[in-house]
């Protein structure tokens, strides 16, 4: 990493929306180990990946408010006299946002204009990073995707994502809040939700595997991705928050590689020891969101501030099965 | 214009939102005079343009429903057995976006999310036109815009416009609604509203020129703009739904030339007869989402369906000022 980012947050106030879900508590444990001032808003929402278990070792050093970042007087209350706010609450479940696409919007688009007025009202010098989603992208229409990339949104979680982003946008246009979208791919790694593949296959691999089930890949599982593991995405955060002239900037996240899902259930089993794939029939709703393969252009984010991932994909899955081995009791 | 479009509207049902407003009532008396049953929905919000005279001379023959399209008791009544939907409704307000960003999300774009949820649901082979803006577009980065352009919205009014249009598009391609999005340019002519300047600075001008004021430009007034005189418009929605083919498709509209915005004014005033322009300063929280010259391609559409305007500029103004002059009352 090009730039040490510490004395960026040294005795800074940081406000981590989602705090206890997966980015966001190990963005809190990041921030908490900088001796960041951090306060936590989650819901514990049953369908995201909120877990106080994620905040197991710094909890005497996070404040956590259990509340809804819908909620605008709460949200008034907790920006006040914040130095950052990681904006990172929201539904990111493709698949949920097509059964329940208003509860999608509001949770997404419409709590995070309602912050960014908030910003605004109460502390207008405050540094806003936002994490959106490929997915506003929809189906690549070339490859590697960079942030000049047509805006096709395949599913409603792409459009509320993407309308989210925009209005953070507009804020800086308009308003000069300091704020940075960030768009993320695959995350994977530690305190991730493993309950399900309600947010990310990924997740639910890594469980499957451990209690030694068959990986279940949709189709022929050659569509590519790009993975990043969760702790150079908070790294990325910090990077981009730390860096005042990255306001009103887009960036993409991406892998040091690109695989296909296939190989990586393949990974996965050799990493682990044992285990199998199993080829499935791709369920029609999921199909029908598919985006095909997707790879990423991080050179924009790496010209800016010199973020490139730094651990490789090998690594990442063995520090997130050992992770799993020995918490498994508290994400199952 | 190319092809005859009566065949696809006599003795069908149509409902248009927003259908007592400009464009909307403009509509509903071409498809009352090709013997469609229309519904008109409208809530005649005073921040908007619904007016009962503009229905005025077809008020027998179409049936009126005084409710909100965020209602979705309302909707679904209204949707059933429907062939066509023109969803007009929605805040068009650049400049009350941001005073009211919260209302203009959830009358654009939560509303029509909850409408397109409905027609799955109860009439899903319905015909769905929708109208969004230029806006989407934002500050132009070539002209003449065409529907490739970078989509980036400078007022939250675009965001709400642009996430309901791509709600359409993701309907269209996930659940196979007939979904068709036309991206408006500057709109003018009879049953506009012309009370003051919140939804466009043309209805403004006709009102003050008719009054004997002198038009107000702002800056230099050099900015280029197209405008579409309303039958125009009328004719694309009528031409786009009657084509099958267009679903799916973004379509932008424009006028037969560009003009600046102070050849306008000065226009105005010829075809008048009498009135000054009196250039005055930017007011601040119009410039800083002002998007500079626009002119638009409509080459795509023109190629899709044979639209392109009819009425040039001098006439559209001509016909405007005349029905003002004679209905100034039911609109001051």
């Amino acid at each position: 990493m090009k730039r040490p980012v510490k004395n960026a947050f040294e005795g800074k106030r940081a406000l981590v929306t989602g705090g206890l879900g997966f980015i966001g508590s190990n963005l809190a444990h990041r921030l908490a180990m900088m001796e960041t001032e951090v306060t936590i808003i989650d819901n514990l929402d049953p369908g995201q990946g909120g877990n106080l278990f994620n905040i197991h070792g710094i909890q005497d050093r996070v404040r956590v408010v259990h509340g809804d970042v819908r909620d605008a007087k709460t949200m008034e209350g907790l920006l006040k006299e914040q130095d950052y706010l990681f904006h990172l609450a929201g539904e990111g479940s493709h698949v949920g946002s097509m059964q329940a696409p208003e509860a999608d919007l509001e949770v997404n688009a419409l709590a995070t204009l309602r912050i960014l007025e908030l910003c605004r009202k109460v502390t207008p010098g405050i540094r806003v990073l936002y994490t959106s989603s490929r997915q506003v992208y929809g189906r690549p229409q070339y490859l590697p995707v960079d942030e000049k990339h047509p805006l096709a949104p395949v599913d409603y979680n792409g459009v509320s994502k993407l309308a989210a982003a925009m209005y953070c946008m507009v804020a800086w246009q308009v308003f000069e809040l300091q704020t940075t979208v960030l768009n993320l791919t695959n995350v994977y790694g530690p305190r991730m939700r493993v309950k399900d593949g309600r947010l990310t296959f990924i997740g639910w691999w890594i469980r499957q595997i451990l209690e030694g089930q068959p990986l279940e890949v949709y189709g022929e599982g050659r569509q590519l991705r790009e993975l990043n593991y969760v702790e150079d995405v908070v790294q990325a955060l910090l990077l981009v928050a730390a860096e005042p002239r990255t306001a009103g900037q887009v960036y993409n996240l991406g892998g040091e590689k690109s695989i296909s899902v296939l190989e990586l259930a393949t990974m996965l089993v050799m990493i682990n020891g044992k285990g199998t794939c199993k080829q499935v029939e791709y369920p029609s709703n999921r199909r029908r969101i598919e985006i095909g393969n997707y790879t990423c252009d991080i050179s924009k984010i790496n010209a800016h501030v010199g973020w490139s991932p730094s651990v490789n994909l090998q690594d990442g899955l063995q520090l997130t099965l050992e992770f799993y081995r020995k918490h498994w009791q508290e994400y199952w």
